[in-house]
């Protein structure tokens, strides 16, 4: 039996491209004792997966050349010599871009997917969700009819912002690319507006869209979203900043030019990453899992099929191509 | 008698230039019931005042056209119909760039002349002392061995960043312009390092100087030494923004490059005006008081003679030209 796997075949310079993975295939590892094996059955592909392919620092340990691609995954044990996990169990993990994955327990957990189907565990009841839940409510901390506003807004995070937003009682403010994906952030998700940055006019239709200023930004993009959100913070106004995906495969950085608005309007800036704050996970997974059993939130996939189609849909994500949570189906 | 004052007579675009200002005479006015007349010996000059000179939204109301310039002053009551003010009170206010003011006693208080120079309540013991004291203990908290780096080191503001940082067990780096302000900063004030960042080499001399990255950056200036600083953060520090004065009279801004690092390292970046921290005074100035009488702050005055000065002093400062806190003597 062989597990095949994505690689990391080289570094990008600028945009990622196919040709800087590779596949491989090596004999399916055997268990040892106190290890698990897993046979994973969907893959989560996330922005965050740019920066590790990078050669300088990042927020977390680089991805090594010729090592399997890192990444969240749902799987099933097929083999068990540990002992809080048995054959048969569903498990959420970081077993990577492969279609078996080894463990010793660490970071792995049982998921019950007689609730809610198992890919929800990597998307709006996993990582993204409670990143969602973390940038809102513990850094931007919106009030009641405040203006919250974000970016990327029908995607795995920003669909689940906006909703919470709602759920909150602010006005929530969606920044999509594409009529479509505006049209579901507001017709399917509930959000009060939102600006198609792909039309042009960005500047003024987000001052249409905020006709009382933002209060909070959930930022998971840059660039020139981020110059055109600062011009219209409120004074003592709150920006998480989660991602920046635009400048993520830029070989020249934007510069942000209207940074002068965080003097003038006493903002506060937070860089954060969800990992930093695993105290949270517990609340936030509970909040998040009541908001979806009762239909107040609600979420989308994209989903393609087979371990090989990973590269070109992480190509996809990069690009804006997915709509929601982007997911590989192994099994 | 006669009261010369100097109005805002135009607003300016890009660059402030003694045109924007005209020098008048009015009757020295005579104090109604509940008001005071102060004569100003001391003329506070700082950056904000370039932001009230621009149409647009600021932090404040804009200064109008014809009307006295805004300032921080002491002077010396000299008639009072305000029971809580006799001749001969030494007085500290926001009467503006005039020789003579009128007060409803409102934001005007008495100090002791006799402790210090009154012209000290303009700099270390006013709002620039109580700027750096909010900027920097309470938006940066900075622990014990932690690198904190401030720009205009040399200022009113930044002079007093550093040396708090130094005792509180910090390693203090400044940024300034030129050698004298370096040599200053570090051989007088104790700072650790200076960086000149009119030598050339602002990239590689910073990192020099923070040997173990900058855990607490006071900005002062903005543009390329923002962009500098952020390359040097550590992962969760901390930026309080308290001016960006290369960017004042900049007809194009400066597009901030590095923003990125904001997210990578999870920094907090905070802008802020200590008139909205009026509840920190008494602590910053008892804080402040006790360490200038212990000779643990210096400070340094630049102080051009007569009212008529003012204009191109207040240029000068918006160049660098001056060396710590500037003033204008009136009396």
């Amino acid at each position: 039996m062989k597990n095949r796997r994505v690689v990391l075949a080289s570094r990008p310079a600028g945009w990622v491209s196919e040709a800087n993975f590779r596949i491989e295939e090596a004999p399916v590892p055997a268990p040892a004792d106190g290890q698990v094996l897993v046979k994973n059955l969907w893959l989560s592909l996330d922005p965050y997966m740019r920066g590790r392919m990078n050669e300088g620092r990042s927020y977390a340990a680089k991805q090594e050349l010729g090592e399997v691609m890192i990444g969240g995954t749902v799987g099933e044990v097929v083999e068990s010599k540990h002992p809080k996990f048995a054959k048969g169990d569903q498990v959420l993990g970081m077993l990577g871009w492969q279609q078996y994955g080894l463990s010793d327990g660490k970071g792995l957990n049982k998921v019950d997917a007689s609730r809610v189907p198992p890919s929800a565990y990597l998307g709006v009841l996993g990582m993204p969700g409670v990143t969602a839940w973390v940038g809102l409510l513990d850094i931007c901390q919106p009030k009641p009819g405040e203006t919250v506003v974000v970016s990327a807004a029908s995607g795995a995070v920003g669909s689940v912002v906006g909703q919470i937003a709602k759920i909150k009682g602010c006005r929530a403010v969606g920044i999509a690319g594409g009529r479509q994906k505006c049209d579901y952030v507001v017709k399917e998700l509930g959000f009060d507006a939102c600006v198609d940055y792909k039309a042009g006019m960005l500047n003024d239709d987000l001052k249409v869209a905020v006709p009382d200023g933002i209060d909070c930004y959930f930022e998971n993009v840059g660039g020139e979203i981020l110059d055109a959100a600062l011009r219209r913070m409120n004074a003592f106004s709150r920006i998480a900043v989660c991602g920046l995906i635009s400048q993520y495969n830029a070989t020249e950085p934007y510069g942000v030019k209207t940074v002068q608005s965080i003097l003038t309007n006493r903002i506060k800036v937070q860089g954060f990453i969800v990992s930093d704050r695993m105290e949270l996970w517990p609340k936030a997974l509970a909040d998040l899992a009541g908001w979806v059993a009762a239909g107040r939130i609600k979420y989308r996939e994209t989903v393609t099929e087979g371990l090989e189609t990973a590269p070109r849909a992480f190509i996809g994500l990069l690009k804006g191509e997915n709509f929601g949570k982007q997911l590989v189906r192994l099994g």
